[in-house]
């Protein structure tokens, strides 16, 4: 059933129940297996001030947020756009004194006043695990396994994990392959494009091969050897080595060193992740530092719209539901629904037990089937 | 721990940990209870067109809204301060076709620009379940019945529900004892406020004896019918006994008959839920009509606030959690949370199991207590 186009704003929907169905499914799922791990759930505001969600992290663009002036404080307060800056906050904040490393999980609804390009939705569900107060080699492979565990518990197949490399430039352009800050920023974003004339034209010919060192991991991180004339890039070169081998065989590694996309505000480590049934990314996620207190911390994000589509629409199921008849033993009922049914009961004389979508029905103090 | 002042606006708060924890929990149990009943989840979004949802049911208030400007269809949309509405909407529009009584529950954050002068709270979390179609005596006393199995379900105890009857002076006033529809307004405004001396003053004395017909059950339905000399109460007070004898002695109710706070847009039957161990009421609920379409329905909403102290704060509990030492056999710890144990991996050599909360370690292969 579709809604007529002027019920809701653009880019904001109802979940009807099958969908909703299975996004509860998927989040329990995800949130079971963070919590499993050892993350503690933490439960953000919609709103905060402005200023907050904007100062705590790089690349949080205030622009697209929902914003507005708080009749208490007189100060603009914005409704959230991204949970990962309000996590870095409590962190640095209300649990600045927890034990470090400190793993804080969420989910929950963000949304924009205007959609971005590629997508028309103003309204997303988040979810994501932080691990606050390392960037190790250890955090980073824990967090793509404890991500690649979310997805799997949530029924998602076909993953795959694209590794990226976010201050690449900034590591070679300090000395293998010199760059001055403008051009940095030239370089970076034409490697973003993927413009090898781009590249040129700006002075980053010695960044060319960058744009050709995507792929399989190994072939990838040999290409990168290569490039790699001073060795400035062994350290990450091996790190990246090291989260592969922790991670093993269990889906397809690849590695784009110059994806920037989205990372803009991570250091040594990030990571995309796939699966072959959904077109856009399921989630990303790396090592970063939270803005303002400066704390290292590794973490990913995941997105509900993509896993559903990995997942398959589906049929909405059939699930066993007793009718139960007007004037029916209410003992009965509550006792069957304690050891698991669902029962619809009559609420008017002439409620029908297949109209209600009833698979049984209860005679006789027994739920029989129609 | 306590957040600086100005870390979030006021009436907007983080759940940290052991409070975020307790909140998922009674959201679990309570949409489960509603799920067992037959009722099926629907996620409306945060933001609509402000006429949306204050056009949907009387006593919206669209003044204590976040509202703003789209700037896709430039008209303006608001933050949503109700779910009830947005089911509402969703019965009369997309499942407008499906068939009656339709059974629908949410649980969703709910949020206004400024709170009201009994509760700072900005954003609430409200949770609720709607039988769409039909106002019936077993429509009320359901909707009773699911509220309690839900807050029962959370763990709540000390529970008593006050029946109130909301078009009371509507009824009469149209004939049994005639007032004006000005007169009405005052009548009503006097009752709520509890004040004979207003009362008398607008006259009103003929209603004087409903101030006082509050209290158990029996007892107000007898006050209730000496002042029904015209007999107009006769259907509806049978249908107070017929849902009170549904619901038994699982709790205790009372009766207020001219109660009327947050009932504004309700028909024959309201309720109120209160347990004896939180001060404010933990949720509320009646028949009423879907504004638009005009359709009876009958439903309740619970809040999430109320039902954390009803339970009590509790402290955090210590849950098994295995410290994994670096470089542990993965299989192994994989193998432990499929057992349903909880792990935490040391991400640094120098991160230490009790620090981290944990009250096993792995050794050996196995989860040794430390």
């Amino acid at each position: 059933m579709t809604q007529p186009d002027d019920l809701l704003p653009i880019g904001l929907e109802d979940a009807l129940p099958a969908r909703a169905a299975a996004i509860t499914s998927a989040m329990r799922q995800v949130l079971q297996s963070m919590d499993a791990h050892g993350y503690d759930r933490v439960r953000p505001p919609l709103v905060e001030f402005e200023q907050s969600l904007a100062g705590r992290m790089e690349g949080v663009a205030t622009r697209r947020m929902v914003r507005f002036t708080d009749p208490e404080s007189l100060r603009t307060l914005a409704l959230r756009s991204d949970m990962t800056v309000q996590v870095g906050r409590i962190a640095a904040t209300s649990l600045r004194e927890a034990p470090r490393p400190l793993r804080l999980c969420y989910a929950g609804e963000v949304a924009t006043i205007k959609a971005d390009q590629l997508d028309p939705a103003r309204q997303r569900l988040q979810l994501g695990a932080e691990l606050v107060g390392s960037d190790s080699v250890a955090a980073a492979a824990e967090a793509v396994s404890v991500a690649l565990d979310a997805l799997e518990a949530a029924g998602v197949d076909g993953l795959s994990v694209d590794f990226t490399m976010p201050d690449l430039v900034d590591t070679l352009a300090e000395e293998a392959l010199p760059l001055d800050m403008e051009q940095r920023e030239a370089v970076r974003r034409e490697l973003d494009m993927k413009d090898a004339g781009g590249l040129k034209a700006v002075g980053g010919e010695a960044y060319l091969p960058l744009l050709y060192a995507a792929g399989p991991m190994e072939q990838a991180l040999e290409k990168l050897s290569a490039l790699d004339a001073g060795g400035v890039l062994a350290s990450r070169t091996a790190a990246l080595r090291e989260v592969a081998a922790i991670l093993g065989e269990r889906v397809r590694l690849t590695l784009d060193p110059s994806e920037r996309h989205g990372f803009g505000y991570q250091s040594w480590f990030g990571f995309t992740l796939h699966s072959d049934k959904a077109r856009g990314a399921l989630g990303r996620g790396g090592t970063y530092a939270i803005k303002g207190s400066d704390e290292a911390a590794t973490g990913f994000s995941l997105y509900m719209e993509p896993i559903l589509e990995a997942l398959g629409k589906g049929e909405a199921e059939q699930r066993d539901t007793v009718f139960l008849p007007l004037g029916h033993d209410r003992s009965v009922a509550a006792s069957l629904r304690a050891d698991g049914w669902r029962t619809r009961a009559a609420v008017n004389a002439e409620d029908d037990a297949a109209t209600l979508g009833c698979t049984h029905r209860l005679e006789n103090g027994e739920a029989k089937p129609l």
